[in-house]
């Protein structure tokens, strides 16, 4: 006999990318996990050393007022009432889930995307819709796909889209939001690395809600810090389900420390968009297909007859950790987080490797 | 028209106890929710100190291998597989909701006791089966209630009991837990502080899941740690619902570091044993009812005639927090966190000074 739910018990939980020990990982490249290369602003580390003391035994802020005003300040919102801080951008998604969906509800996302959305939509007997993206991964709002989101109570868009790095069309998502009648959360957990962003349609519209991170473009996925701002009645629902002491003390000071120090956020993007461009540039080169990225990453295909897992286990032999899916549309390709320039060089005369004859063979 | 849950437009939130602002903080006698009044160990502000570097930037172990192994070892548990860790023992309650509770599923908990376990089934759409607890705060397991734990899924048994500080006697519990054919969680937020535990039960039965926190007796508050153990099948489910990377880095290095400072905890808990001892005797001696305490905090009713709340109000003046619910049964009492020495001889003088006929007026 089984205790747990069945809807438990049948589903298969969320796999995040390889983590490897402290001590092997000082020995990889590690370009799985669309982290940071670059550390987070020395402002964190300063402001972490002085809030080492007898406060660690008292909980924090519940509402962490100070970041949300910070964040308010920072992004010209009107209050921080339309401010809801997660454990991680993950945190945000699933209360999301949690508020607005219930059993039965349909739960739409589009696909391939961020692979999260169904294990979270399952644990909530929610329904699934996935609206397809086409071969440039970008959806257009025919008729016929815009009818799916018929009673759709949630619908997650990752903007850029990961895992292909991927700007959607301004329009065509605006053409979606307004054809949905639930909630709409776009998932911007990258777009410090693009050249736009969408934080505009909460103002625009009362469905919609805009999550953010801190793990990638601020440096510290270690702390797990997200945010979502939207109308105020959308973010009191989300505090409703949230954990009163979601996120830890630290945290909440590494947030606002690198809030703080502006100047280095915007290089260390700087650095990553060029380098970006840089190695996308190289592969094209070398003759795999590169999506036009606006994240943190890029997704690329070998050439012809080359096959992505092959290319993916070579890359491993050489010490270089890149993520790769064996599902249907995205196996034949591989998903490179960007490095420092170092990294990639070596990332680069890897794959040069595995093109030549020898490496093939 | 709302975009939320029906479930979650109608309920009410949890509220914790007030924390106030740093700056407030220092002004203010805090014996509100029940923190430890003394530091966590100084290996924990050793061992944050060495992890204040560029690591922040990667992800967590989501798996947080180095604690439970830790902890296994500590506690004599034979895998690491039977141990979770979460982001707080709240994180833990709200996962086993969602793994072992479907909507419409009965889930039951002693009463009065953690407020929060009314609001996590209501999120689920569960149905709350309340077992009243008697006079004294104890539990017997008379046929006619345990006729209520009739296809309960799971049930909530505090230990000791919130907010009384009551040990639930074991052989009554043992009733309880063989009459209930779903999950048992015995919630030992608090159990460090009583001179038994039931930490042995997870061997005896399938059913039985023991959760713990550092929040408490390892003053750990501010990073948000809390373990579940018990058979593997049942940690399983809760690993399946559970957000991949939900504890940080620094919390996971700060809860290895107590485990390493074994004195100091004990020295710490010991002291706060003590101190329990001498207010109880203390306050009954000024003529107020004081259940038993086996926690870090003493629930205690003014003498006769005399409004708790009122007591409440008139120790706020003086800045002192404690902690008041406005809830049948629990209303004439006060619960009051353990602290220093000094906070708890001011809290008794301002005690005395409110019973003085004066005080009264």
């Amino acid at each position: 006999m089984s205790y747990a739910r069945k809807t438990i018990e049948r589903m298969s939980a969320y796999v995040p990318g390889e983590q490897p020990r402290s001590g092997e990982a000082a020995r990889l490249i590690k370009l799985n996990t669309n982290e940071n290369p670059y550390p987070p602003s020395p402002k964190v580390v300063e402001a972490l050393r002085n809030a080492l003391d007898t406060r660690l035994r008292l909980y924090p802020d519940p509402h962490a007022t100070v970041l949300r005003n910070k964040l308010a300040a920072r992004y010209g919102l009107a209050s921080a009432d339309q401010i809801l801080i997660g454990n991680g951008c993950d945190d945000i998604l699933n209360l999301c889930v949690r508020a607005f969906c219930d059993a039965g509800a349909k739960l739409a996302y589009f696909w391939p995307s961020y692979s999260l959305y169904p294990v979270l939509a399952k644990m909530q007997d929610a329904v699934t819709v996935e609206l397809p993206l086409d071969d440039e991964f970008q959806f257009e709002a025919h008729p016929s796909l815009l009818h799916q989101l018929d009673s759709v109570k949630l619908l997650f868009i990752t903007q850029p889209n990961a895992p292909s790095g991927v700007w959607l069309q301004r329009v065509e998502l605006q053409r979606v939001i307004e054809e949905t009648n639930g909630v709409v959360v776009i998932d911007e957990a990258y777009v410090d690395f693009a050249a736009e962003n969408c934080l505009d349609l909460v103002r625009e519209y009362d469905n919609v809600l805009v999550a953010r991170s801190f793990s990638k473009s601020f440096a510290l996925a270690g702390m797990r810090i997200g945010w979502v701002t939207g109308p105020t009645e959308l973010i009191a629902a989300l505090d409703k389900v949230k954990d009163s002491y979601n996120v830890n003390r630290l945290s909440q000071l590494a947030a606002e420390a690198v809030l703080d120090d502006w100047p280095y956020f915007e290089s260390t993007v700087k650095r990553i968009q060029t380098t970006r461009e840089r190695v996308s540039g190289a592969l094209a080169k070398l003759g795999f297909f590169v999506y036009p990225s606006q994240a943190n990453f890029v997704f690329a295909r070998p050439p012809s007859g080359l096959s992505a897992k092959r290319w993916v286990d070579e890359l491993r032999t050489r010490k270089i950790l890149v993520r790769w899916w064996d599902a249907d549309r995205i196996r034949d390709f591989a998903r490179i987080s960007i490095g420092t320039d170092a990294e990639m060089d070596k990332f680069l005369e890897a794959t040069r490797q595995f093109l030549s004859p020898q490496g093939r063979g």
